[in-house]
């Protein structure tokens, strides 16, 4: 049997990779996809690939698509689910989607993942696989054999498979252009203050030295574009304004998160990018988007990011709304002045030709409006609360 | 005819004063209501209304009231329109309450207010006024003349009333103990940055010497009731987070809002107390209520926010949306430490007798979790997005 | 002046062709736009119009883009207002367009139409007009001079402008093709029942003597293709269900009503085609659309059924809805069986290629369901609720 | 080891007490929960049950409280999941709950049921028995075993355990007051119009010899209390209603239904008092309700239903909808008139001292309508619109 396995290098895939030859008897396709990682991960999966005897290595540059297909997608959506910019969870789709078509390219039977049971990445894996080849089968070996990390460590100790050292690195640790996730250990205590050194992207916000300064980020329908005038594409866009806003200290995120399985944990995120892009973008909106189309898309964006958390990218429901907010954002087009500061940023101006603003004051005089209008509105605005409340003091003992 | 007039002391209700006995032929009574605006203007107020030969003037101190009964309502639903902590909004229900409360007791036949018709107070005030006292006349000087700012200060000086000059006081200000309100002339172009000097409570978190700095705040049922553990009543918390978190330049908020008749206005605030607070009581929801919860409590907050914003705190919708509000904020006690920074709070710590975190391990141990069982969740989870995928995929030509 | 005209025949709209052509010294363009009505009432518009000395009188047949482009739009969202299958407020939308198009064309400077200001079409004729040519004067002569029904009667009578004898048609009715609506007089009285004798459309379900018939109605895309096997365009295919079903006395329909301005109506309505095809389309989502596609939409039909209820045919949200809900119907494609009954219609089967159904077995033996899963489910999708119990119970006194 | 089974007399809980005896070695303590099953069912499930050898048969009328505390509760939130009025589901919650009472009374160590794995009454007993006693052991020997019908029916001979013939019942019933469902065998092709002798309660609408009838439930606080006048007691009035409607064939249920592990499937109900009280409930409402309170009461209805459906009746989120729905019921008193026809009813009228309706001409004198108001209502409520078409059609090229 062929199996293509999701693979970043690290101790839970590698583990993988012998555990599917000497317990499923399979032939291996390490698939590695590279959505923003540090290149010395990337470089060492291949690496290591190798030296576990796999039949083939797959290295796949898929940036552009992540940023362009699920990240801009996500920005359009306000994507955000409890707080966090779901950067982790984006990255899961295009790494399964590629995963696939190696599977499907090499006449692979089954594809494979490195998660455990306990967390959320084996939702987003399990059912891309699933709804995207019904026909292949899905092997999570961790989770099958219910392993934990004790047991994983003698597992690879066993078979000669380099294990991280601890110490170096106490946290679980996931990185992509979107954002970077620091979990584990002392972290889990939701009581406890995160220490300053769990941060890579971001400069701690006291000892950033800069003054304040305004930047400009252009959108076209719902998508970032530009800063400061200057075109980019997606990546690279999005690589500037993490290390810009970086320097700021901009981006760090605490929380407590629903995990998909019903669990609360204590999570830590920086996302300097994803911080600047998703604020401007939300004024942009407030800018052109009508109050009752806000008001609405606050429920869609809220689903939205509800099922692309819990694995659902693929789903018929998430593609009904992508079509609603697609509509939507066909007037998302502008430009908005945010302001960079020592941790934080705030928008402080937007223009746009299709702003709902600029019209006030014509619109205004050229309807001809008399304020004695207005109590009209309100009125009729208010005329059920009235008759309610009046028929309810009458009938009052 | 006796009228009920909210009075502020300022250019709008003053001519209103005037046009009530020369216009209505009407006997005014003023009624000044502290929520805590600053304490000059209100001692202003009550001789202006003096020298206005007001038959008499009620000067009412509802701080305990407007904190505990409407501040604090609005904490449990998050309140938040758009982005603005609904300050000036919440204010003028007990301000309207307190004029329906003078003008029953002194038998008067109708109740007044100073807005002009193009504003949201006119749709509280008015709101209020017919929900609370139908039987009572509502009436609206400035709006039912139809007067503009430039008619007006040509009836106060005919009239001898004073006229602040414009260039000390450029922009039209409100304040309470919830936050400030700045807005008018320049600040109206969305396009421009605020200026530093429009705020008196946030100092310019540039010039903030002091180090970051955590704090803990105590709720009990949805309500802050204690700083770094000294038990405060509501007043005294606000004023000292006011205080403290306006020294770090905290809580400037800046927005593009969608005002009741429908125009979009940029606006400004700052509302120190009421970011950390509102800040610390989100997480704190996140950490002992229900994902489905927070999930569902997400619409009714947004929901409240509109009607309130709107002029229907005395609405029977918004009265139902409170009774599941209050039935959420039962577990809702609990202490949170929020890291005071130059210009920007964010949560660090939390904790909770109600918290569904602690357990997290222990329900693990206790329902004897076997990784292999996440699979069939996610199986089932996403069963009908499979069928529905395996048949289209074969439906396809 | 040129004015294009909303042109019915009846005294409404005949008083505003002398009143336009009178008061506002109007050449009038009378548009009369058949969606469906009684042809002799089309006879008799173009006639009374010729007599009134218009410039032009253009009569239209938009039934076909009235069915296809509006009711069947409609019937994609479930389009229900309240109990009401929103017969009247659809066909203003193609009216009002039709105005729109005759006003440009013909080169008037004017649209008008015959609405008093009490009720819900003027909603849908100025904003229609207001979004599709803002450029055009809206001019509504009865809302205008404040005319109730006895002074129209005397002006029409002063002009020689034929009257409706009152006890013929005690009534106000209007008819299209998805439906007829019987309002005014004795009908207001939301405690009596209606009297049989103000349906055409329907027979007394009493007096039915047909057995009861099983139909198949063909969907594709969301949209009525054809009756027991035979394809039909749509105007033909509603007239016939309307002809069948009201014979069977199906779609009577009574209700209390919120209208737009606040008040609430006893409404009486008939729509025998609605009825039965509404029926069979929601049997046919359920057949095909993921149980979370079916929770989510019924909050979108909503929506939009308040929307094109209140006069926001093109409104920028209810356009977004719509690209939400043509994603949902790719899939609403099959057949349904309705069983009419005297008085009532019901669904008794329904089959499609996308059907959800139809996999049931094969996928439990596919996925290799074993019963001790379902545990596993149980235990994850209600452990948040298991802990916040236990910890109350142990919290409690 | 002392267990406490939910025991019907049926084949699966009769199996379940021999299992329980056999393979958990457990002293076994039936208990059976009267909610309006059919007596002679009732009888004969204490008969096996002292037959068995059990420790102790507890035999428990519920039905006050099933109809009081579950029913109408149920009637308040319109309680309905996709067409069905929740019968089944409804009583899963008294019945857990009984059984949990037992368990403590007796000093049992675990609760048992005698669901499979593949139903939804698993959800409702597991999640109700770990919500309402966490610290007992929860059994479902059926699922535990993975037992098929085939393998229960072989067990069951082996143990001398009577099986029901299955050709004089060849399908699946559950009974109780709020109604019956019937599936399985060849009622599962949804495609196959269900055959007559299904149903028990209603007799077929063809051979209803009566006349139309018109009856009026009267209601307090959103909960029926009477009907022609007759103040009844809960039990009492469903059973009339029961009794009343089924003669007149009302009440036939079938629909596509999602269950909660995600399969679709064809389902058959009747509930002749459910169908009369729910349309006469929603009438009522309509009448007294704010439409902004009925527009949001959907939402939550639809959601409260849901959770019912899933086992969801002891969750804090279910127990803070029914704070929001109890609010909204304070007002829902009246009475309503319905038409019993042979095979439907129908709402043809309705009072209330609540109702908003009455008060329509009054207010409009009172409030001083003028229909010029009504344009401005317009222009204000569809300004944003017309600002956003206007700015697009410049746009375009």
């Amino acid at each position: 049997m062929r199996v293509a396995l999701a693979y970043s290098g690290g101790l839970d895939t590698t583990v993988c990779v012998r555990l599917l030859q000497e317990r499923w008897g399979a032939e291996v396709i390490t698939v590695c996809v590279d959505v923003g990682q540090d290149p010395k991960d990337l470089r060492q999966a291949a690496e290591r690939a190798e030296k576990m005897g796999v039949v083939k290595h797959v290295h796949i540059d898929a940036r552009d698509e992540f940023v362009e297909k699920y990240v801009f997608r996500s920005v359009k959506a306000n994507g955000n689910y409890e707080g966090y910019p779901l950067s982790t969870a984006l990255a899961r789709y295009p790494i399964a989607a590629k995963v696939v078509e190696v599977a499907k390219k090499e006449g692979a039977e089954a594809v494979a993942h490195g998660c455990t049971g306990k967390g959320n990445d084996q939702f987003r894996f399990d059912i891309t696989f699933s709804l995207l080849a019904p026909e292949l089968k899905v092997i999570a070996p961790i989770r099958e054999l219910n392993l934990d990390r004790q047991k994983e460590i003698e597992y690879a100790e066993k078979h000669g498979i380099p294990v991280p050292v601890r110490k170096e690195k106490p946290y679980s640790i996931d990185e992509n252009l979107w954002g970077r996730s620091i979990e584990g250990g002392a972290l889990e205590d939701p009581a406890k203050p995160p220490p300053d050194d769990i941060y890579t992207l971001t400069v701690s916000p006291e000892k950033v030295k800069k003054r304040r300064r305004i930047i400009t980020i252009g959108f076209e329908k719902g998508v970032p574009v530009s800063v400061d005038g200057k075109r980019m594409k997606g990546v690279e866009l999005v690589q500037s304004l993490n290390r810009l806003a970086g320097s700021y200290g901009i981006g760090r995120i605490e929380l407590m998160e629903d995990r998909i399985l019903g669990l609360k944990a204590r999570e830590n995120y920086e996302a300097p990018a994803a911080a600047v892009i998703l604020q401007a973008h939300k004024a942009l909106e407030q800018t052109v988007l009508t109050k009752s189309e806000l008001f609405f898309k606050q429920t869609v964006d809220q689903l939205w990011s509800d099922l692309v958390y819990s694995g659902f990218w693929f789903d018929p429901l998430k593609e009904d709304l992508d079509a609603f907010i697609d509509s939507t954002q066909k007037r998302v087009t502008g430009e908005v002045m945010v302001e960079l500061n020592p941790g934080f940023s705030r928008v402080v101006g937007r223009k746009s030709p299709h702003s709902l603003y600029e019209e006030e004051l014509v619109s205004f005089e050229k309807f001809g409006f008399d304020q004695r209008e207005a109590a009209s509105v309100i009125k009729f605005m208010s005329l059920q609360s009235a008759i309610a409340r009046r028929r309810e003091s009458k009938l009052a003992p």
